[in-house]
Formats: C-alpha cells, sequence, structure tokens
C-alpha cells in the first residue's frame, strides 16, 4: 500500500472532448512528475452514456438490463484507454484498466450493482512500475464474469473504492466545479466555496439534491475513511475537502443548502385512520421498488379518516399512481391527488445538533416571504421542506441569507 | 457439439443503423424459429472502428498497441449488446458474450493478434437453454486478460473459429454484397454470382484484393473444413458456397478476376548482380515488418548490374524508400525508382492446375488492347500481372470476357 498515492477521479465534462482528455492528461502528468503513484478513475465522454441508452431504448421498451450493462460499460472503456493512449503520448507511461483487471467484484444487480470486493493486485503491480493506472470507472464484473454497472455517477464510487483498497492519500474528484457550495451558485449568488465540510453533510448534500458526488461513494468514503477533495478539472485552485468532524475547527450552524426539482407529491384523501392502512399504502411501492422520502399523515379530522401525503422522485411518479390506483380498493381511500410541482429545500449542517431553533427560524424566514410550506421532514442534521416548485430561488435566497451564509 | 448450429456473422455496414441492426435481429430471429441454433458473430457499427482510431490517433503519434485493442474493442461489445437488446424487444432471447466471455484466446501480438484457443463451453450453455448467443467479433483476451483484436475483418475469423470450435453446420457471413462475383461488379457489369468456390480459390481472391472475407478466416475455414456461405444481409436469396475442391462438379478454368490499387512498385537500377544482394536489399524490408509481393529480376545486361523490381502496399511505399535509400552504400544501386500508380490484376481458378496456356492467353488478351504488363508472378492457381492503374478497368473487363465469365 503505497502512502503516497493519489487517486484522480475525472467526470464526464472534464473528459467531453479529444481537447479536454489532452487536459487532463496533463493535469495527471503533472502530479506523476511531483513524485505522486497516481491512479486516475473516468467517466465516460459527457453525453456518451445517454446516447448509448437512448440506443437501447429504441431498440427495446425494456432493454434486458444484464445487456445495458455491456453496452454503457463502453464510454468508460473509451475513455480510459483515450486518456491513457494521451498519457502515452505525452511520455508519461500509463496503463488502462477495465472494471476486471482492477478487480472490482460486485453483486449481481445490474445496472445498479453493489462492490462486494476489490482486488487490485494488478493495479498495485503496475503503479510499482512507475506506470500511471487509469481504470474505467462505473463498472466491475459479478461473479460470472459478467459487467455490471454501479449506477449514475457510480465513477465516483469506483474511486473511493479503489481509494479505499490501496490507501490512497487522497481521492480527488474532479469536476466542473472547483468545489462544494454553501449553495447552488447558478441560483445564489452570494454562495461561497466551503474550504472543508464533513461526510455527514456531504452525505446530507448529496442526498439531498446536490450533484456534486454520487452518494453512495461519500458513504463509502465515509465508512472507510478516505480523504475525499471536490476540485475543478480546469483550474489550479484547492477545492473542498470531506473530512470528519474533527478536524473541523470552526463549525458553522447550518453548512449548506440543497435543492432538489426531481420531487412529486402524492396525496391520498380519506384514508381510514386505523392500524395496517400504512402498510397496505407503502407495500405496493416497496414491491415496484419505488422509494417513498417525506411522509406525514395528517390528524384524523372526521370519523376516523384522514389524508396521507408523501413525495417519491419524478421518474417513479406515473408507476406509483398506478399502483396505489390499483389497490383502491384494499387501501381504501376517498380520492388520489398528485403534484408535480413541487421542490425539496434542505439546510444542512452538523452544528444543528448542539443548536436549538434551526427548524423554528427555516419555518419563520418562509413564512415572511409568503412561502407555504407543504411538508416537513427532518433529521439530526437536517431540515426539509416541500415548496410549490416556483419558489424554489427564492426559498434558496431567503435561506442563504438568513442562516449568514451570504458571502461578503 | 450441436449439428443444428448455425454461426452467423453480420458486418459493419450490416449494422449501420439502429434500423439496419432490428432488420438483423429479425433476419436472426428467422432462423431460430425455423428451429436453428443460432450463434451470431457482429462487427462493429459502420464506420465506428475509423472514429476511434482516428481519436486515438489524434492523441498520439502512435497510439500503444494494447490500449488501442482495448478501445477498438468496444465497438464490437456495443453492437453485440444492442443485437441482443433488439433480440430480447422481439421477444428472441438473446446473451452477447465479449471476446473473454466467449472464451477465444490469443496470443499477446496486439492488434493483429492470432487465436491460439477457443473455450466455448460458456456459449455451449447458452445454447442449450434455446437462446441467442450475440459475439463481440473481431476480439479476444491474451494470457494476461488484457484484450487483443484480430485485425481487419477479424470478424470474420471470429465467426469461422467458433464455428469451428463448436462444430456448427455452417458459418454464413452475410454482408453488404450478396455473395462472391466473377469480378467486380461495380467495374464489370457482367460479372456473375458463383454459385461454389473452392477455398483455395478464394483465399487467392482475398489476398489479391477481393474484400469480401478476410484472407485469415479463409484459411482457417479450409484448414477447419467450415463450410462457409457469403451471402447478404438485406435480401433473401441464396450467396455464394466456400467448399472443397470435390464438391464442385463442373470446375471453371478461370472462376474470378481480382485487382488491387494497394501496390506500389520498386525498382533498384544498377545493383551489382552477385550471390547475396538480395539479402542485402530484402532484409532491410524484413526487419521493417515490410512485406514485399511480386518481385522481377532483369536479365543482367551491363558489365554484371542488372535491375531489381518489387511491389509493396501502398501504405509501406515510404518507410520502404526510406529504409532502401538508408541502406544505399551497403547494398550499392545506381537508382531508387517509385510508381505509385499500379494495379495488380489476377485471374484465378483451380481449373489451372490442368490446364496449359492460362497466362499465354492473359497476356495476348492485353497486349491486344494495348495493355503493357510491367510485372508478373504466378502460382498454381493463380496469374498475377502489374499493369498502369489507368488500366484497371480496362484489363478486368478485357479479361472477363477473354476467360468467357460475362454473364449471358
Amino acid at each position: 500500500m503505497s502512502s503516497n498515492l493519489i487517486v484522480q477521479k475525472y467526470g464526464g465534462t472534464s473528459l467531453g472532448s479529444l481537447e479536454k482528455i489532452k487536459g487532463v492528461a496533463k493535469r495527471v502528468k503533472k502530479s506523476r512528475d511531483a513524485g505522486k503513484d497516481v491512479l486516475v478513475v473516468v467517466s465516460a465522454m459527457a453525453g456518451e452514456t445517454d446516447k448509448l441508452l437512448a440506443m437501447a431504448h429504441e431498440l427495446s421498451d425494456l432493454p434486458e438490463r444484464r445487456e445495458t450493462d455491456l453496452l454503457l460499460s463502453s464510454g468508460e472503456r473509451i475513455s480510459s484507454a483515450l486518456l491513457s493512449i494521451a498519457l502515452h503520448g505525452m511520455g508519461c507511461p500509463a496503463v488502462a484498466l477495465t472494471g476486471r483487471q482492477m478487480g472490482l467484484v460486485t453483486d449481481n444487480t445490474h445496472t445498479r450493482a453493489r462492490i462486494k470486493e476489490i482486488n487490485a493486485s494488478r493495479a498495485i503491480e503496475i503503479l510499482k512500475t512507475n506506470h500511471v493506472v487509469v481504470c474505467a470507472g462505473f463498472q466491475g464484473v459479478n461473479d460470472m464474469g459478467d459487467v455490471t454497472t454501479l449506477g449514475r455517477g457510480g465513477s465516483d464510487t469506483s474511486a473511493v473504492a479503489l481509494a479505499a483498497a490501496l490507501g490512497a492519500d487522497r481521492c480527488d474528484i474532479h469536476t466542473d466545479v472547483d468545489g462544494v457550495y454553501t449553495c447552488d451558485p447558478r441560483i445564489v449568488a452570494k454562495a461561497c466555496k466551503l474550504e472543508r465540510i464533513t461526510y455527514e453533510e456531504m452525505l446530507e448534500m448529496a442526498s439531498q439534491g446536490a450533484r456534486v458526488l454520487q452518494t453512495r461513494s461519500v458513504e463509502m468514503a465515509m465508512k472507510k475513511g478516505v480523504r475525499l477533495q471536490v476540485l475543478s478539472s480546469f483550474e489550479d485552485v484547492s477545492g473542498t475537502l470531506v473530512v470528519d468532524e474533527d478536524e473541523i475547527v470552526e463549525e458553522a450552524v447550518v453548512s449548506g443548502i440543497a435543492y432538489s426539482r426531481d420531487e412529486a407529491k402524492i396525496t391520498l384523501q380519506g384514508v381510514l385512520d386505523q392500524p395496517g392502512v400504512a402498510a397496505k399504502i407503502f407495500g405496493p411501492l416497496a414491491d415496484g421498488a419505488i422509494n417513498v422520502d417525506m411522509i406525514v399523515q395528517n390528524v384524523s379530522v372526521d370519523s376516523g379518516r384522514t389524508d396521507l401525503t408523501f413525495t417519491v422522485t419524478m421518474d417513479d411518479l406515473q408507476r406509483a399512481v398506478a399502483a396505489l390506483e390499483s389497490k383502491r380498493e384494499d387501501i381504501g381511500y376517498r380520492q388520489l391527488l398528485s403534484d408535480a410541482n413541487v421542490a425539496k429545500v434542505s439546510v444542512i449542517g452538523v452544528g444543528m445538533r448542539s443548536h436549538a431553533g434551526i427548524a423554528q427560524s427555516m419555518f419563520k424566514a418562509l413564512a415572511e416571504k409568503g412561502i407555504n410550506i407543504q411538508v416537513i421532514s427532518t433529521s439530526e442534521i437536517k431540515v426539509s421542506v416541500l415548496v410549490a416548485e416556483e419558489y424554489t430561488e427564492l426559498a434558496l435566497r431567503t435561506l442563504h441569507t438568513a442562516y449568514g451564509l451570504d458571502a461578503v
């Protein structure tokens, strides 16, 4: 295990053209010239995965998952080979490795496989010969030797898993933004780049809609103690370090504000308020692998009936509605309402644990702007609210100011 | 070993669009519905390999061969996955296999590897479950588990090798022409499709410039006794069977006429006519892996010096000239002349073995049209001549008529 090793992951937009691939090669070579051992993990060139997926859907309404994995994995194989060729072209010896060659073994859940183990012996041997290793991200093999993929953003997870397996100094996630911000800078102009953020906060940011890192990669980094950095593929500036809480000297109460427009709300009116009804509602959804996020059950108002509201992702809305309508008799509700014009806004910070009143100040700030809160959910370090989608930007700016996050 | 198995290979132009892939899927399904076990071998979609190769060359003057193989093999993986998905979409169960998964093990010569063995156990198991097997052509793995490729047209060889390993009834090579013709129909309008041709003739046709089949695939089919058929990917007409000589009832003296414009002529004037000089000339060319095809040494005319003429492919011309100029002192020639405006025209037929005068009638026919023959080479079943390129079409039409091949 080299303690001199750095893992660098480059996303699709960083590899979107041959010019950009050359740029990445220069950046990798620079690290190696500075004396580092470098293992690179690459995504497919921007747009490639979507293009392949669209082709599959044109050929079949429901493309076989095993064949889809074989298809999609080609994107990362191509970019790993091209980056390795570009490195050779600059006199920097490199070896491209596929998921199988890097020993990334997964379970058999095609299109969203989970890593079972990494046998990185070949990568270790190659690093010893002073070559850069360029790994095709997003992919592994199952026990049968079939290609599997790790789901959208899976290259982040490949990178963290390899960094953990090889005991790398740090795992640098190079992307088209230069770090993690207090809020999306495209919406909140006063958003600031965070120098450090805790794993827990990053996890909440990622799962609440910030698209910087795949949620699973953060979970894995936290579990395995991999030091993560999110930084630019193009500029030479330091990014955001994702670290343990004890590495953060001065804790902010709120570190960041995330949002997701990928939400839809379903309300079942006139549900019988009796034991077992929740199981009747959420059972069919679970059977259809539909994830339910926020849930609110109103107080029973008339004759033992109540309303139940919950959220699912936009992708799942149609299937969720169909599943519930097919069970209408069984569940026994009066009416089903759905609303796709909603957004979830979340304030996140480990400091909440020791500070009371964060939720209250959030509700107050939103109320002052006339923003109605539809659903609320909280965790130890997060408060999320569902609002009408048209209020998203206003809510984000209001909260960013209210929690003192605006850049000076 | 199923004796009910048919191997079908589809080339890049047959898979050049999603519509065409659907067409191929229909054709495969039809064979399966007729009760056949089907193993399909696919090339990359038309243009894909060239596109990837151009990218590699833009990133490096001399792309690493190992990485180039990883890169290029993606094209066939994509088309195999897409065809398998299309088959599923039509209710025809299929499994796509990569070179590794079909057990195609090669030597370590990246970009032009040779097959060492095929362990087709997985394909056999899949066929037993009544699935179509869709193999990515052109690729295998070496002993280290690295991807190798079999050179241009390598999918033909993959198909024949799999047909041999599995004891298939026949190996059908589906392409954009509907068979092997007596001559290129784009040039000779009266060219006829051959119902049958011998392996030896097909081998000469392929190596003399007919682009229907990769030479190595014919060699392998001949050696392993695989019945080959060349036929259309688009039309439902029988093609050309490539068979043993004893399967041909009525032998034509000349079966076909091939040509190649990919030729260049080099003449060394004033070479010392003494033992060892040929080795001095061809040694440096062999060292540079430059294949020399036709060779003519003139009779010594003055003071023990002679002229020596030979041909190389266009690709190799610059390197051949450079190699010979660097050894000018050592070889001792007066002048080097090169000419890229030449073409090789070959008449081919196993019937030549028992018929005298084929070469003579060739020279006579060409002379009558005023076509000058620059170099001649012969084999047991072939006579080739080098002519000025501008005479190619005239030479082909003249010979086609002279040997009685014109369609009535």
